[in-house]
């Protein structure tokens, strides 16, 4: 597919080409009251103030609901279903695009332009969607392989429902955060040495804190309780994608988890980016994810379904030096279970959900050491040390350490991207 | 204490004695937008429509914030904070009691008598919170020590963390449903031979379906991520409780609980009780839970404070023949963490809470076979079965069947309950 051309000027590494049009809640100087935007290059399209100049006018479908584009999350454009996110923004394309059938409406509307055209540099972003529950999963085989070889050796790695069902665990929704949004080192119970024969905790900050390369879903359908989400109808209950940043504290972890699971090692802040890519930006990427050579139950087979997402994803990290070094470098495609097999999966037993939801993908790791999403796969939970840019090594992430993870699709002049999803460590607060 | 004595006719075996006064939310034929409401005796007395009609006009505190009485969740009056719940429940007591002082509003009011005191029997109950996040704890000690020994042996039977941390795991907010909804037995993979070499698992309904008999406490003040609540101001952060059926696929749960934790075999239903008995009510019934002989951290020392409460606990189980059987008796002062120590726990590392969180105690069983609070324990994982009235037998829940929790703290005629939390088995839905 050739490029589409906007007759706006944007840089072709931009990742919010006019292939994409992510949505997202902005905030301004002269409008505080969080509202909806699409990204464009480096603007964001108001569409809460475009809506009130009547830029919609020309889209009878949206006019009885244009007041979902005044609130302050996603959510209600979200639940006007897939079919709706379509027009919406095929429009939004039509009024960008160079020569389109509606570039008028703006390109030849200075006043117009100027006031729902705003530098992304002078929006405030905000949490995209209200979350009702979180779900993170731990689809990524090789980070699940990885981390199973550390504690179980190469033999015992995988446990033996890896393959069969995508294992999850309910997450803590309050504690999902918008890019930015410093994360505060946990303080929380630690064996400060796990082999001694009396096992008597400290408490502490955490010595591991760790970052987990991520992908999130947003749902845009609710379903019922009792009421299971077939895997051929999954996938017009998924809304759009975002970067996650998994914040994990391993120490913390180590000692909470049995038996049930990660809790306080997981619920000090979960990162993510702060546009939501929708899953029909997202089409022409699709792609078979990892092989899976266990036989697929019928409720989770997508009978080769392009249901993964080519998405080029980095970390890197910035240490209060100010000098920057990439961490890892992978693909999306390296996870064993889709989000429409997660939706299916999860709701298989009747879990009811609620538009709004989020599911994350677990940790995404290539094969090779420059692939790992993790520092406790890098660094072999802090056995080996990892060498930054400027002489400086981690085991894990420092006070003042800035991560940030990137993502996109596509080619330059083309890209659909996801931004970035930030975080600073700020210290633990003092104990009492 | 002598019992208080309210100018209206109250059973002595009602849970709602003027002792209690807990907050619901109920809709009616007459007014069926779901509003808030306190039971007494057989009696609900609607706040809404009491606050319209000046019912407050003698409590200046409340009359800025009476639209919280309006709302069909608790969480705006929860939000109003501790000393605003006991102002008005002590209002409501004097309005209640006989020769109170402010009893003519209502005793010698016919009208609005009529108006406001609604029989239970006429009432649609609701959920009383919004709930952001739900977690639900394992504080239950005798119920961890059983469990443990059916799957490691009494040398093993508790991990080496259980007694050093509210042991907890996030829950799935959006299943969290009120007593009384129908509860579908979910299907999902079970190992139907979990002893073969080859581990391939089939999908099927539960056959282990059970109850896990437990207390839920809503919060009702928000701290912010990463600002731990301190052991001693938790208690200001609790609003009340309710009883709670964490429904529990065990076939489910064994085959997908490694290494995360529980997740489909618990998010298909919880039940919870409709009436939030207010941490004030319990109050007089305040105790000391099982003593911990591991050394306390200083963030979970409570200082002999005494933060539990001896709640005498029943499960029933009516089965579709109509005969109803008692499962188990137990009392909640079985627990070896209190709630105010399962929060200071929750939010060490900074986790963030909301208005309308919900913790979970986890199962409360005691020392006794008739004291233990789920199926699991009782059958020893389907080796034995319970005897049930009228010759029928259990090793889990058939379809049809009917559990119903209750519990009371008090002596007959100044009892402070929280009614029933009944949920009844529907069939699995076809797998296509």
């Amino acid at each position: 597919m050739a490029p589409l051309k906007s007759w706006l000027s944007i840089d072709s590494n931009s990742h919010f080409s006019i292939h994409n049009l992510p949505f997202g809640i902005i905030s301004t100087a002269r409008n505080p009251d969080a509202h909806v935007a699409v990204a464009i290059g480096d603007y964001a399209l108001d569409l809460y103030t475009f809506s009130q100049h009547n830029g919609f006018a020309s889209l009878s479908m949206i006019q009885p609901h244009q007041a979902v584009f005044s609130q302050n999350t996603l959510n209600a454009f979200a639940a006007l279903g897939r079919p709706m996110h379509r027009v919406v923004r095929e429009y939004l394309q039509s009024v960008l695009l160079e020569n389109g059938p509606f570039s008028n409406i703006l390109q030849n509307n200075d006043e117009l332009r100027q006031l729902v055209l705003i530098p992304l540099k002078d929006c405030q972003m905000h949490l995209p969607m209200a979350i009702g529950d979180y779900t993170d999963f731990y689809a990524g085989l090789h980070h699940a392989y990885n981390v199973g070889v550390l504690f179980r050796g190469p033999q015992n790695a995988l446990q033996p429902n890896y393959k069969y069902l995508p294992v999850g665990y309910h997450g803590r929704a309050s504690s999902v955060v918008v890019s930015g949004t410093p994360i505060t080192r946990p303080n929380g119970q630690i064996l400060l040495d796990p082999g001694a024969e009396t096992k008597h905790p400290s408490v502490s900050p955490s010595r591991k804190l760790d970052i987990e390369l991520e992908l999130g879903c947003f749902v845009c359908k609710p379903s019922a309780l009792g009421q299971p989400v077939g895997i051929d109808r999954a996938p017009e209950h998924l809304f759009g994608m975002v970067l996650m940043n998994d914040w994990s504290a391993r120490d913390i972890q180590a000692w909470e988890y049995v038996p049930l699971g990660p809790f306080n090692s997981k619920n000090f802040g979960t990162t993510i980016s702060p546009w939501v890519v929708l899953m029909d930006a997202l089409e022409p990427f699709a792609t078979v994810g990892i092989e899976n050579e266990v036989p697929q139950m019928p409720y989770l087979d997508e009978r080769d379904r392009k249901s993964h997402f080519a998405i080029d994803l980095t970390v890197s990290l910035t240490t209060s030096s100010g000098k920057t070094s990439q961490l890892s470098k992978t693909s999306a495609k390296n996870l064993l279970f889709s989000f429409p097999q997660m939706l299916a999966h999860h709701s298989i037993g009747g879990c009811p959900f609620n538009v709004g939801d989020l599911m994350g993908s677990g940790t995404i790791s290539g094969k090779s050491t420059s692939e790992k999403g993790c520092l406790l796969e890098q660094t072999e939970n802090g056995k080996v040390e990892v060498e930054l840019e400027g002489g400086e090594r981690r085991k894990f992430l420092e006070d003042g350490d800035v991560v940030s993870i990137s993502g996109a699709c596509g080619e330059p002049g083309a890209l659909v991207g996801f931004g970035e999803c930030v975080g600073e460590i700020r210290p633990a607060p003092l104990l009492q």
